[in-house]
């Protein structure tokens, strides 16, 4: 599409055109110009010190920092943005919110949340005047303070600095269903080297300008990341130009070092991106041009350090690397540095910005927007302030019947498409649920929810397509990265969704998780944010399931990962049958602030537990199926069998199965658990059993057999305090893959009914001697399997053809 | 610079131009022809065929394989693009490997290692003949046979198929230091969407023309990933070249599904690409210029699926998403599918291809190179042909020197730098070894290095660079997946390498390690591949010393991933101070066929040992540090003290001088563990204490408080069988992280002095009262701790100023 900036932009999110289309006049450059400065200042002021921060005296030692923290390099390339932003809210009376990519830069951040009241309102006592002021610089990066990036915090953002990467993907999250919603985001030149970073620029091919708000990515060279140049800067200007046309934007160039011309330059080029938006939109909108725009992008060519120190010690730190931290190292006793920082300080003219109270004086606040449109208060950055639930609807609509357990199969994956795609056609009006993965739902056996919604397209279509459309909320990208990226941002503004992925291959977000994690516990601190949906995995093509495809697909090590992070915040289900993923489901689908993490296979698995049974099951977590085992009740069981995740327990059934009619005396409990941290201590996990129970379903002293997913040691990790602990063996996987028959990949991991039985027999004590020919026959099976599969190809009828007798 | 096909090609990796200008014959193009119809028929075959292998009779179901496993989808554009560099490889006489982005494609891959012989001299069973047919289709995806993936298995093969997107990162990291090495890369469409894969395309502006060799990528728009149209496949064209040459390349475009037209179309777009790589190569290497080349790059636009099944069952499968894994399904039990397969595989015309005996015809053979020009033969794919050991200098010239421990600090990685750049000068000539890092080699204290070398950059230069260069053998970029990329592709074509990484941020490349430990513990089983240089991880700014980052940059989970993965591959170091990590140092960069992860902190650090005592501490893994306990000998100790990672390290030998002096009487015995897996029991990997020594170390019976790096939990997930578990009491972190003060942090996950020596108080049995009033001191030194660093924002001077009293 070409721009149409000189068409009359129609409402929507970029709102209507600038009131003067020359751009802001010079009085209003220079209140823009005194915003900056401010800001400036007071990302400095943060930086430095500790009092006298309207610098009413001069300049002494003590009132420097000790330590001195944080980063300036970015800080004014971040204000400037912002300063620049308030405008165009303010004058279009835009809705929007702002990525800061360079999330590092959390003084100019704050400045600008202190700036726009917005910090104020949710910490009291760091007050718009020379009192809050001090307060603002002393708690930044100091014990007790706040943190020297964009955090939790920070009001007024939805993306924590730090690891870099995922600012774009985070902002089309953000932007996805909410129409009138524009998403700025600021792109580090250095961050844009990432992976996650580099693959979100096609995002645009997912963003309907019909139903989704719009992002304007804003491309910062200051040309340098830590200790380098970056490659973006140093491409010539033509080839960049390429490159963004080839992501598929309308790039505005602004390239200056003269703050008047560079604020002329922005003004302009964030009028024409944003009629530019408007105009998109509407066409989209009123007159039903479906062709995907090219979206503008502003590449804001800026110094790094721009106004700081231009040489320290000699060589250069304006404009360089050097500035990307504190560029005054030496200020507290170098008396050299600290004349300098105070004339940097003061080129900034503090008495021009701020009254003698400290208060910013209005010019500096002229284009600052009001109340909720203001960047640092905008509701959307708390999303929770508009989580609706998710319709989901009765349970019993999608539940396979159950008459005895074992008798029949289903694919779980499938039965939850089900219910998903009620889900999905429920929010048709709502639009705010989601299902995202790399390009797998089909296969993961989703595919009902086509039924209900298209799959997200804005690229060229052809007659062959399938369910694909302009509104589909079905996102499918072949970037782990992406999915979760949207995902984040998506839940983080209020929304719910859903990422289903293959289990081994969603270790490609560990690092996301973790930081994903890490904003939910913090935010889970303030007061003043607001519960949001959680994140829910489904992983399946799990393990036990891609003996097709192989090692390089088998990794149980996610639930692993999760489970070193907060406990306030992780939760792991491995749902053993349909009617159990499906109370899974709608559990994690209900609940808010946690990542939740549910393991299920797509391959068809026996139906163990109806719907009421399912729910109680759930409910508990963990807990005995009576009718699999052979307890009497008036003695304890000789051996317990247990299970987590669908294949073992399988495997623990058919195990029972063989003891039950093989050694028919032996007193066996079946213990099957959902819910993993049901296994950690009651201090540990808020899900914790107390140790009376963990005894009393473990049993304190008898033989525990533990067949469990993953890695066998997560249970002992989790487990080892127990009293039963030094009686618990555990089988799973111990890396023992290859490309093989499902149940050779039991058998080659010990997990296998034939080991399980051998396993109880070794550990009942004197068992062994009365059940040899048993465990020998147990042995037999093993090695009929590992020549059979090797001339047939295919599991033995005995295993393939095995269902539970009862 | 200018594409400059019309200049003589020098020598280099493009290789003299072939012969005819017009590119291939007729004839040429019939036999190119014939030997893609052979590898298809075969690659088909392997997904399809227990039998029968040239169809001598009519196909009946029992020739058919029970279960259809492989992908069809991607192998003839894999096929197509074989059969073209052999030609080019054979004309030219060049020395090439490929990495095929798409590694699902096993089939083709397999199809051609056969096809040009070098799969027999591997596998001799698997014969150049009918016999070997049969056993090449029976094997493919079957029990005991090989991967349905491209994996360690396959001749020729460097890069493992199955997790998508680091194929180009790969061929960049072959291509390094390779100056007559050709790499071709496949990237597939939907690949192309992943993160790492986007990230990528930008390693042309590291790759020096001089001194590196070539990687021409070939982005095979087939148009489909599994389920879903392609994102890059989906631009108009203009566009996506627009996209292309923004990424530095020249691309060329070659699009068609009629057979003979693609062949001809594709012989001269290889032509043209090698020779304009011959010429940058030339000018760059004998005229001096340095400008960054823009490499030539194909697109090749072919149906996926192509000259497969058209249709089946009614729906287009052929040019479609549907041809992506296996087009009829049905044909051991649908008479019409298995007529379907039979007319498909004899469009191929077998008989043509194969003679009597079903060794391939000369026409197939035409184009195929001989010996260690095959594809499937070179030996850059076997890099341990190459490895030549690093030249590791003596370490008694970095040593600091250690006249009483804990008496001078060291900041470890800069002693370590040293080292390194010895290692770095005097590989100038072999250009055998590689530091890579995300931006932050300065900043790990490694800077030494760039006395060495430089930092590798082929984009603009500006005055104020510094130690930029195109020959530089420091790689800096800020992607964690193009280094850990860039390494794996360096290292398995036989060079040296070290990854320096913040430690929070590396879990960024944990499936990538995940799918490097697999190929590892499989290649070793294969005698064929010859052991190739370890993956070596310095993690540095750790989570102890992330006090000013913040909650965001806390996070030593990378051990926790990598210890779940096959023993025989990991190791895991923690040097407690500078001596120790030059020896851990030592051991790593001499070693192979390992995934070493050494933690280590670039803060000041006091020294504890010695050289020699160094050494004799990294050799044992874990040992008493006699000096620093109070055991008398005569009886066991009262306690245990034991300590892993520097930080921890300081903790216990504060807690342990506390003790010593307030507590006179105490036996106490300090440990520390050097190397994580010592603490595994022998059976479960190859450092595994026997339980005697472990007994004898940690005692089987006294309490024991443990200072560990990283999660406690991982200590008991380690030794938990052992006698003494139930008297182990792990500290560590607990994810208590925020911005703070470096003591702080110990402070909060309650791993600081005064937390441990009230550990032992606690712990060692009849002491609590005795000791009361010395626990009451540390739990008051806690508390003022907490009251000075929110007024000081430094830590205690009784803290910040300790030293070991001795
Ligand atoms: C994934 C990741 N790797 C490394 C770092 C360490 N790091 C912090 S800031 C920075 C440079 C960022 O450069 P850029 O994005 O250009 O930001 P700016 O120049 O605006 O500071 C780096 C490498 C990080 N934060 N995240
Ligand atoms: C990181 C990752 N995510 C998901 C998958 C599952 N997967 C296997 S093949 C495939 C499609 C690949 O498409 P493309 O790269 O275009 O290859 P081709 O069309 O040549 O088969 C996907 C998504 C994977 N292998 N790796
Ligand atoms: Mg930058
Ligand atoms: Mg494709």
């Amino acid at each position: 599409m070409p721009e149409h900036a000189d068409r009359t932009a129609g409402p929507g999110t970029g709102g209507p055109p600038g009131p003067q289309p020359d751009g802001p006049s010079d009085a209003e450059l220079t209140a823009l110009d005194a915003h900056w400065r401010a800001a400036n200042y007071l990302a400095a002021g943060q930086i430095y010190l500790l009092s006298n921060p309207l610098l009413a005296v001069p300049l002494e030692p003590e009132h420097i920092k000790p330590r001195l923290l944080g980063h300036w390099g970015t800080s004014p390339g971040l204000n400037l943005v912002h300063t620049h932003l308030n405008r165009v809210v303010k004058a279009r009376g835009l809705n929007a919110v702002c990525i800061w990519g360079p999330g590092h830069g959390g003084p100019a951040v704050l400045a600008n949340a202190w700036l726009d009241g917005s910090y104020g309102e949710v910490y009291p006592d760091v007050s718009r005047d020379a009192d809050g002021m001090e307060r603002l610089f002393r708690q930044f990066s100091f014990p007790g303070g706040v943190p020297s990036h964009v955090a939790p915090e920070t009001p007024g953002s939805l993306h924590e600095g730090g690891e870099l990467g995922y600012s774009l993907a985070h902002a089309y999250g953000a932007a996805l269903d909410n129409p009138d919603l524009l998403v700025a985001c600021v792109v580090g030149d250095g961050e844009a080297e990432t992976g996650p970073l580099a693959a979100s620029w096609h995002a645009n091919k997912f963003l309907d300008p019909v139903h989704d708000g719009a992002v304007l990515p804003v491309l910062h060279l200051n040309g340098y990341k830590i200790a380098n140049p970056t490659v973006l800067a140093r491409l010539p200007e033509a080839e960049l130009d390429k490159l963004l046309r080839g992501y598929g934007h309308d790039p505005v160039h602004v390239t200056g070092d003269d703050p008047m011309e560079v604020h002329r330059a922005l003004a302009r080029a964030m009028d024409r991106a944003l009629d530019h938006i408007a105009t998109a939109q509407r066409v989209a909108r009123e007159e039903g041009v479906t062709g995907r725009p090219h979206w503008p992008l502003i590449v804001l060519r800026t110094p790094k350090g721009w106004t700081g120190p231009r040489e320290v010690d000699g060589v250069p730190v304006e404009g360089t690397w050097r500035s990307h931290q504190v560029p005054l190292a030496g200020v507290r006793d170098n008396p050299a540095h600290l004349r300098q920082l105070e004339a940097w300080l003061r080129s900034y003219r503090p008495e021009e910005l701020f009254d003698e109270e400290g208060r910013p004086r209005p010019e500096v606040l002229a284009h600052v927007p009001e109340g909720g449109r203001r960047l640092g208060a905008n509701p959307h950055a708390n999303g929770g302030l508009f989580t609706r639930s998710l319709p989901v609807p009765p349970l019993e609509h999608y539940a396979v019947p159950v008459d005895k357990p074992g008798a029949a199969l289903h694919e779980p994956t499938r039965v939850l498409g089900g219910l998903l795609a009620q889900i999905m056609a429920d929010t048709a009006g709502s639009r705010n649920f989601r299902v995202v993965g790399p390009d797998e739902t089909a296969s993961n056996r989703l595919d009902a929810l086509y039924a209900a919604t298209g799959k997200a397209w804005q690229a060229e279509e052809l007659p062959t397509d399938e369910h694909l459309a302009h509104d589909g909320r079905v996102m499918e990208v072949l970037s782990e990265h992406l999915c979760q990226g949207w995902l984040e941002g998506y839940t983080l503004t209020g929304r719910h969704g859903l990422f289903s992925c293959y289990e081994a291959f969603v270790h490609i977000v560990d690092s996301m998780v973790n930081q994903h994690i890490k904003w939910l516990r913090t935010a889970r601190t303030l007061p003043w944010r607001r519960p949001v949906p959680s994140l829910n995995y489904l992983l399946t093509s799990h393990v036990w399931r891609q003996d097709h495809n192989g090692f390089s697909h088998q990794d149980p090590g996610f639930v692993d990962h999760v489970l070193n992070k907060s406990p306030e915040v992780v939760r792991v289900y491995l749902p053993p049958d349909a009617n159990t993923l499906l109370c899974v489901a709608d559990h994690v689908l209900r609940s808010r602030d946690y990542v939740n993490v549910v393991v299920a296979g797509k391959q068809p698995c026996f139906d163990w537990l109806g719907l009421e049974a399912a729910r109680a099951h759930c409910a508990r977590g963990a807990g005995v199926w009576e009718w699999a085992g052979t307890e009497t009740g008036d003695r304890p069981p000789d051996a317990v069998l247990a299970c987590a995740g669908d294949v073992p327990t399988q495997e623990v059934l058919a195990a029972a199965d063989l003891l039950r009619h093989e050694l028919p005396g032996l007193a066996l409990r079946v213990v099957n658990v959902v819910d993993m941290t049901r296994l950690l201590p009651q201090e540990e996990h808020p899900h914790g059993m107390p140790d009376q129970e963990y005894d009393a379903l473990f049993t304190p002293d008898r033989p525990v057999v533990f067949a469990y997913h993953g890695y066998p040691w997560l249970v002992h990790r989790l487990a080892y305090r127990r009293a039963g602990h030094a009686n618990l063996h555990v089988r799973g996987y111990k890396e023992a893959g290859t490309t093989t028959t499902p149940f050779d990949m039991v058998v080659r991991n010990d997990l296998d009914r034939y080991r399980l039985v051998m396993d109880v027999i070794d550990r009942v004590p004197g068992l062994g001697v009365r059940a040899a020919s048993v465990r020998q026959a147990m042995a037999d099976a093993r090695t009929r399997h590992h020549a059979w599969i090797r001339e047939h190809g295919v599991d033995m009828p005995e295993v393939a053809e095995w269902s539970w007798r009862g």
